[in-house]
């Protein structure tokens, strides 16, 4: 059904007639047109976006993975890009031109109306999950001396620009466009027109600065009620609105982010329409670094291999007590990566994390080494065997933990990405703990085994 | 630090001196009081939760993790709980009384206003990610035949009610209270009073059912401006208001839910401050599953002993084989996951994506299979052991990367949480196919290797 959704609507493009696209479209559901468009060839996707209006074209970007939205700006007129990114919210759109390279994002901006180019330009400075990149610059500001009256003048005549400014709030400002207030809409409905707007304001309003963290950002929405607050400068200048939404969609992207660099989809997003060399190459990048540690983790085993000829049971369990070390510490990396983002936990605190996981390996450790001790003791005949197993299993999964607990804070106090780095470091330190220590264990008793 | 922090906050609990409790909490920022709270005993947390003012106390639970959220509620009196949870916009406050025990929530449900009561108790009906779940009920909604100044007139006599509202549209519905139309409130501002509302609202406005999925929800408020949708029943009745806040929210809940899910984490969110038998018990139920997945894929091993003690080196090799193809297959089930959560891949497409994961599986298992092989026949110096290990890493990828990138597909089919499952059933069924495929190949060529 997908199948046919993408073909039609291909076909459609192609016979370049506007009307009959348009009904299309509209004929879909957004999802359907999501996947519709997203099947598309890169070629298809912009001869739609050059079809249509560029309000419907930034709609339907919208809904696109990200990497389809870079490539079609890359690849369409810098004009027709201008006029599209003018119909996007601005911090859409500033996220949009920052991922372009440097020249396109030129070309787009001298294809805008200055005031607009200004705008973006000045948005797309900020890092994505700092307040600037997140706000829009869009707002209502009014100096604080300002009449009621004219305010609601303002805003009447100035409706069908301000609409699509979807704001709830008006905010106050003194002369040098410092932030002094927040305005309700409906405190204008009640108030006498002629009194000034300092008077109905909220004095001292929640705010948000343009350095702040999306962290930051986050606990200040968890504890207000408001959908959006004012963005200031370090000397208090009203800079532009952020919404609550902006900075869930973007705990929402990073929670996504997170889970691939976990899984090794490194490089940006993978989606199965990219060109395939793309694809492989970056799974490959991940995959190569995977293979040398784990070359180097299995050199314990090949300085071992006598213990090993002797006891060739052995080498039955040796991936299963890889396998099982690795569940253990990546149980503990996502314990640690939930309670930094929830921020319950502070990077420094390696001691506190490292003793409450102790506890919990023990037990873990105790009861899965039984487990696997005694299915090496049913297996080989050997209680021995069991035993070597068991408390190498036991001893592993304590330090598993311990390393999985507290890797995703050291690698964030030194600045490195914890979901790219954490899983590869505890898998190859088991790994290697793990394999020395059962082949020390069954070389101390080798008597007992053979 | 933190740990200094929340020890003061717990002396200035015991202390019991209101005043000198609430400027302490106000003197910290959001995070630290996130921070500080969520490390306090739960008797102690309680005895904060009964000192203060219901409505700090709704704020101060927001901001926390929901397991100690739902622990303060079942441990508290009806009466508390009752005023903390009138505090609460109706869909948080829905969620809390969601995961009580039925029990608990009755008697919650006794002590609050009835309207309030009813509310809750029909928002609670539905599932947390379905669009009666998601919305409001807190809604400005007017009989389309009332007068522009008859609206105006109830803002302002109301104004205090509606401030807890934080709506930005007012919605208008038939005599049978079925949505008709949306209206802006600064449309309010330019229309005569004696006009009635249907004269100025916007007919057909977009909106969601109370059955509408989280994403569709997400699809929904890609294609729009508006920062909140009404919400209808089958029949069109007005239910509620839909925040696009509260969809971003959901989302970022998912993720963070399936991450926990593919590491490992299961029954729910886990912290360091939980009690030690509950963590240990709850990441041992996962583990224990795995162990005798693992004993199953060992199996294999098991079977092929012989071979093995005629070429010890194969055990070097196995660990790596185990891990590389875990990874290439993981690789593939997090391009699934977000291709699904995108909505650009449905889980019918089980053919399209195989075919798709064929060819990357074919470039990556070739280069990893040259690097392993070269790796082997370097270590045993015998060109055989390399070809060996080296088709079976070729061979063991393109069948991981086909499983990982189909399994999460019949997963979703079946109605299985693919976040939950995928990882193991992947694991499990690569490690047996690759070590069967390296010691059937060793066993074949046998008298090369030794």
């Amino acid at each position: 059904m997908a199948e046919e959704t993408w073909r039609e609507l291909s076909d459609v493009i192609e016979s370049a007639e506007r009307d009959v696209l348009e009904q299309f479209l509209d004929d879909l559901t957004p999802d359907a047109r999501t996947l519709a468009v997203s099947r598309l060839s890169d070629a298809t996707r912009e001869r739609l976006l050059e079809t249509v209006d560029p309000e419907d074209a930034a709609e339907i970007l919208e809904g696109l993975p990200e990497s389809q939205v870079t490539d079609a700006f890359e690849n369409m007129s810098a004009e027709l890009a201008a006029r599209i990114v003018e119909e996007m919210p601005s911090h859409h759109a500033a996220d949009v031109v920052g991922e372009l390279s440097d020249e396109a994002a030129e070309a787009i901006f001298s294809e805008m109306s200055p005031a607009d180019a200004i705008d973006i330009r000045a948005l797309s400075r900020y890092e994505d999950d700092e307040g600037g990149g997140l706000m829009v610059s869009e707002k209502l500001s009014y100096d604080s001396t300002t009449a009621v009256g004219d305010v609601v003048a303002d805003l009447q005549g100035n409706a069908d620009r301000y609409e699509d400014f979807d704001v709830q709030y008006v905010y106050v400002t003194d002369s040098a466009g410092r932030l002094e207030g927040v305005l309700y809409l409906r405190s204008l409905l009640l108030t006498p027109p002629w009194k000034p707007i300092s008077e109905i304001m909220l004095p001292e309003p929640r705010y948000a600065t343009d350095k702040s963290t999306v962290e930051e950002l986050h606990a200040l929405f968890d504890t207000i009620s408001f959908n959006a607050v004012p963005v200031v400068d370090e000397h208090r200048h009203l800079l532009g609105v952020l919404r609550r939404s902006a900075v869930e969609e973007r705990m929402a992207e990073r929670s996504d982010r997170d889970y691939r660099l976990t899984q090794g989809i490194v490089g940006g997003e993978e989606l199965r329409t990219m060109p395939l060399m793309l694809r492989a190459r970056r799974r490959l990048s991940w995959l190569s670094v995977n293979v040398v540690l784990n070359v180097i983790a299995a050199s314990v085993i090949a300085a071992n291999e006598e213990t090993l000829s002797q006891v060739i049971a052995l080498a039955v369990f040796l991936p299963i007590l890889s396998d099982m070390s690795g569940c253990s510490g990546n149980q503990a990396v996502a314990v640690t990566m939930r309670e930094l983002s929830l921020g319950v936990v502070r990077p420094n605190e390696i001691l506190r994390t490292a003793l409450k996981e102790i506890s919990v390996g023990a037990i873990n450790g105790l009861c899965l080494g039984i487990l696997v001790g005694c299915a090496a003791w049913a297996y080989s005949g050997t209680p021995w065997l069991g035993v070597v197993i068991g408390v190498a299993l036991m001893l592993n999964t304590m330090l598993a933990v311990i390393i999985g607990g507290c890797v995703p804070l050291g690698l964030k106090r030194f600045g490195v990405d914890p979901a790219l780095a954490s899983g590869p470091l505890l898998t190859t330190v088991t790994d290697m703990c793990g394999f020395f220590l059962v082949l020390t264990f069954a070389g101390a008793v080798i008597d007992k085994l053979v």
